[in-house]
């Protein structure tokens, strides 16, 4: 018999029903859930009327708007860091570092070739990224898949905007026998994320301020190797020390001026433009982060 | 700057921004819950499909139904026990216990007067509630307000089922000036929270059943007092040790059953029905539950 008490309730909660005997990784994750929510609720001796104001902060929570197509959950558990300790958790420090996804992937992004341009932006500086997809050991992994997807100058995602066609600054890519990838792009400006909800409203409660730093998104996957998703940030930016999903760590890069006129001749641009180089080092799907 | 690494990610959240300046409370509230769903992450070791897993679940379960019109949030924090920790965290126990609301109280319920009943039920048995709401001296509270809620005899609400009438029973009644209160209503039966959800499918996988002990509920307040939610349970009922709300405690009424003629002639029924009787206690709104 449950004897439901101050001192008794959890243990109740947990051992009511079968405690998972058909879906014990389900039923681990569900104990440990109930214990630590059990425990917020005494440590910060939650009322009633607090419990209300944080149901109904996630029932607004999951309203999709425009902003972000999937729903505000998604950006919630980013800002909370709940994502970026998930990554941390599993990454392996040896390959590049794996990055939280966001909430505005699409899949199916337009297959486009070696040297192409990802995008429609009049406004912004061009950029030239390439490097190589490696392997442990720095050998060259071809026709390694490359999808990309990023904000344009503005700091918008195609989805965001209706001005875009649907699929700008989203691509996928092989690298060739070398193992390089190549593309043209602009420079994305850091962007704040959705605020006009429940999460932009918790974040302005909280004094936190609700900006990203500029990023370029990344999945990157070939056959034998573990899936890669990750982002690469942008030097300079000023939310590098404090972006708002916890997610910059090592993968920054620097990005090179050109605007003498052989420069821009040879590149073909009218105006300056930037270049920059990263290389993607991927593990074999054998290994287990916890292998390495 | 923050350095974003596995050991700081926790502080590095909790830091971003102003630290909860303009307010304290939710900067308290924020802190301690970011600091345990970290910890869970970490203990389970949670992985990047179990956070998608969990998302998803989320923006499920906020969606509403003619099940629960309010959403299922509310239903999960039941099922979860948080609500019925919030509310032993917050119990004064010289006062009658208070209990969850859950999540179909409709406000402004029909006014009806001492010894109306409650609903329209052909198939029900009859029960005669009565009793008296009293303060901690055990003196009567003349006038006080009493919201009562209930299934009827199959289990349903009336937002439930569309042959209901809307305010069946529900009613909100007056004591008389000994603090009497009376109504006839019919039994209630214990019924599933709803499954057809993402929280029914919870249940199913835990292999926790979900069923409630048959209730009765009410929310008592008068001048001066402080408020008081609360449910009484029906004694005998299969699931009082394992209601899936957590909410049985002490509240537990015997029901008396009559079959004699002459009773039933007293109380104008044609066939057998029941009584029993309750006395609420309130507090003075003066004092806080700690105090007492």
């Amino acid at each position: 018999m449950q004897k439901i008490a101050l001192d008794t309730i959890t243990e109740a909660v947990i051992n009511h029903g079968d405690r998972g005997k058909s879906h014990p990784r389900l039923y681990e994750i569900y104990t440990s859930l109930v214990r630590h929510l059990h425990d917020f609720v005494r440590e910060v001796n939650l009322t009633q009327s607090e419990l209300q104001q944080g149901r109904n902060f996630l029932n607004s929570a999951s309203h999709h708007t425009q902003e972000i197509p999937t729903g505000e959950i998604h950006v919630l558990t980013d800002l909370l860091g709940i994502s970026e300790l998930v990554e941390l958790l599993h990454d392996a420090h040896r390959s590049t570092e794996s990055n939280l996804e966001g909430p505005l992937y699409v899949p199916n992004a337009p297959e486009r070739q070696m040297g192409d341009r990802l995008g429609i932006d009049t406004e912004g500086d061009s950029l030239f990224l390439s490097g190589r997809v490696l392997d442990l050991n720095g050998q060259p992994i071809a026709n390694a898949l490359i999808d990309v997807w990023q904000p344009n100058s503005k700091g918008l995602y195609d989805v965001q905007e209706p001005s875009q066609p649907l699929g700008n600054f989203r691509a996928r890519f092989k690298t060739n026998k070398s193992g390089k990838y190549m593309f043209e792009t602009v420079v994305p400006l850091g962007y704040k994320v959705p605020s006009s909800g429940p999460s932009g409203e918790l974040l302005g409660l909280l004094g936190r301020h609700p900006w990203r730093a500029a990023h370029i998104h990344f999945k990157l996957s070939a056959p034998e190797y573990t899936p890669l998703t990750t982002q690469i940030f942008i030097a300079g930016d000023p939310h590098l020390d404090s972006d708002t999903t916890f997610a910059v760590r090592s993968a920054i890069v620097e990005l090179q001026k050109h605007e003498a006129l052989d420069e821009l001749k040879a590149h073909n641009q009218s105006k300056l433009f930037y270049t920059t180089e990263f290389d993607f080092v991927l593990k074999p799907a054998t290994l287990s982060s916890r292998e390495l």
